[in-house]
């Protein structure tokens, strides 16, 4: 299958960097809104956006490599009228409309789509549908961490007098006994997590009022256990320079006559680079696309829609003589 | 739908009890090659084995409740020949015969069919085909425990002057850390698990000819950290009668241009009760047998077949909003 990717940022360079572990897949081309000679790729041609339209014969699946706020929303129904894609758009609040508007195109125009592909949506999503149906009398806990938060990260950069900064969201250990015990406790995010920012401040800043707005920044930090440690600048590109993340799903369930058994169903990732990972993921979710095109199934699909089968290089026999 | 339980021991009495976690799911009728008269269930009705021909109206699915050595091969490809059926077959050896055999009767006949589930083979497959799927350059390990093995349990019993005996197969940690920190080891059942065997053995037995039978026996225990305990049969009955076991599958695995960035994904189970929690993912996967046929989608499946949605008692638009 012939892939192209659209947008260079780290989930597009990421995607590229990985093609090589997906020997069926081929990499045609990138589509960049930037100037395509300004931008540098590993060895795949680089072309402009809109010239993506002169290239339908390379292309099966368009992996949208941008962001959910403003690119995906507008991407993804624009190039499922003429293509397969495959995007991972992750803003919560407005799947619906998205998935509405992708289907909708995709549809009417004999693609196939898939969105919300990667690890939280996507293999965390993936965790709590099978712990959930497996598992119908339980309570389902979703711990992010401990990872870099780019929009945390982002916040504490728009403070006054802050010149760099990193924010990691953390689990809190005791919360994870306390699920994994199986005593099913009440817990919200601000329970679950604490959050630990690393700040280079510029010269002369007042660094009790930055920590100070961290702290009660609203929805961000406000609420959470928040740690601030003030770092030269020189130390934050040294020690934090990575996008590591990852996190937990658990379910703690019952069986039996009275609910009287109990049961953990743990799903744990630990990435060492969010867009490497994210990526790798949605180049196996990209396969599906294309055959599930092929069989003629149209439309928008989630992953919850896609038999675990399609997502292999292997035929069926093979998954069932190695990993059944 | 209308669920028929084929066979009650262990399994079919666990999916009997969990059946109300189920209520999309109406359990008609158990089905035993015992006496029916002489079977006391939690209040579904009980009939002949060979009865279930006439209750063909009454049922959509059959969850086959058998054991994999000779049961199975004989009622899987028997019963798909009439009936939508599940089972848990779970012999690695001869899967691929068995696959064959259902699905010739079930294809024939108009049949949807899903074999070997439960969650090793089950979760544990799906765990091992995702995490190869979207980390394809890594190793993959199975840990089981720490839990009883019935066979090995089995094996014990028949030793010369055992009264009763419970095994539990431990993982171990070390290698489990090992795995964990991405070291990617060479490792194998044998440096992976420890063997703990809990003997209450018959007055008067050679107790070190016993311990040495059991750390000797070719296959089950030779090559193993083996443990043995000689107890009394009353603490056996009161504190290891219970069916506990779990594991994790851990893939551990590389991304980037060099593959220089690690990931690791854990997918861990701990489970008060075996065949309870094995029946428990069974009647979710049996939802999915029922569905796919009313689709018209006939023949033989595996867990890797089956797209998640098709477990769940949710809508499509519900998963989307509350799970993705």
């Amino acid at each position: 299958m012939k892939l192209a990717i659209f947008g260079y940022g780290n989930l597009g360079k990421a995607a590229e960097a990985n093609i090589k572990y997906f020997p069926d897949i081929e990499l045609t081309g990138i589509y960049t809104r930037r100037n395509p000679e300004s931008v540098k790729s590993l060895g795949t041609p680089v072309y402009s956006a809109d010239d993506i339209y002169n290239h339908k014969e390379e292309i099966d699946v368009v992996f949208i490599a941008g962001g959910s706020a403003t690119d995906l929303p507008v991407m993804s129904p624009g190039l499922a009228k003429d293509f397969n894609i495959i995007d991972s758009f992750d803003n919560h609040a407005h799947i619906a409309d998205h998935f509405a508007a992708v289907d909708e195109a995709a549809k009417s125009s004999g693609h196939t789509a898939l969105i919300s592909a990667g690890w939280d949506p996507g293999m965390f999503s993936l965790a709590r549908i099978y712990s959930e149906s497996i598992l119908p009398s339980g309570k389902s806990y979703t711990f992010w961490g401990r990872g870099v938060s780019q929009g945390h990260s982002d916040a504490i950069r728009r403070i006054e007098g802050v010149a760099d900064a990193r924010q990691y969201t953390v689990p809190v250990e005791d919360a994870l006994d306390a699920v994994r015990s199986g005593k099913q406790p009440d817990l919200n995010a601000r329970t679950m997590h604490l959050r630990e920012c690393y700040v280079a401040a510029k010269e002369g800043a007042d660094l009790s009022r930055i920590e100070n707005e961290i702290k009660n920044m609203p929805d961000y930090f406000a609420g959470y256990k928040t740690t601030v440690h003030f770092i030269s600048a020189e130390e934050l590109k040294a020690n934090h320079a990575g996008l590591p993340h990852g996190g937990f799903v658990i379910r703690s369930g019952n069986t039996g006559a009275d609910g009287q058994t109990a049961h953990t169903i743990e799903y744990k990732l630990s990435l060492e680079s969010n867009p490497e990972f994210t990526s790798s993921a949605i180049l196996a979710f990209a396969r599906a696309v294309a055959r599930l095109n092929k069989e003629g199934d149209f439309g928008c699909k989630t992953v919850f829609d896609i038999a675990p089968k399609y997502l292999s290089a292997y035929t069926n026999e093979e998954l069932r003589a190695h990993l059944l």
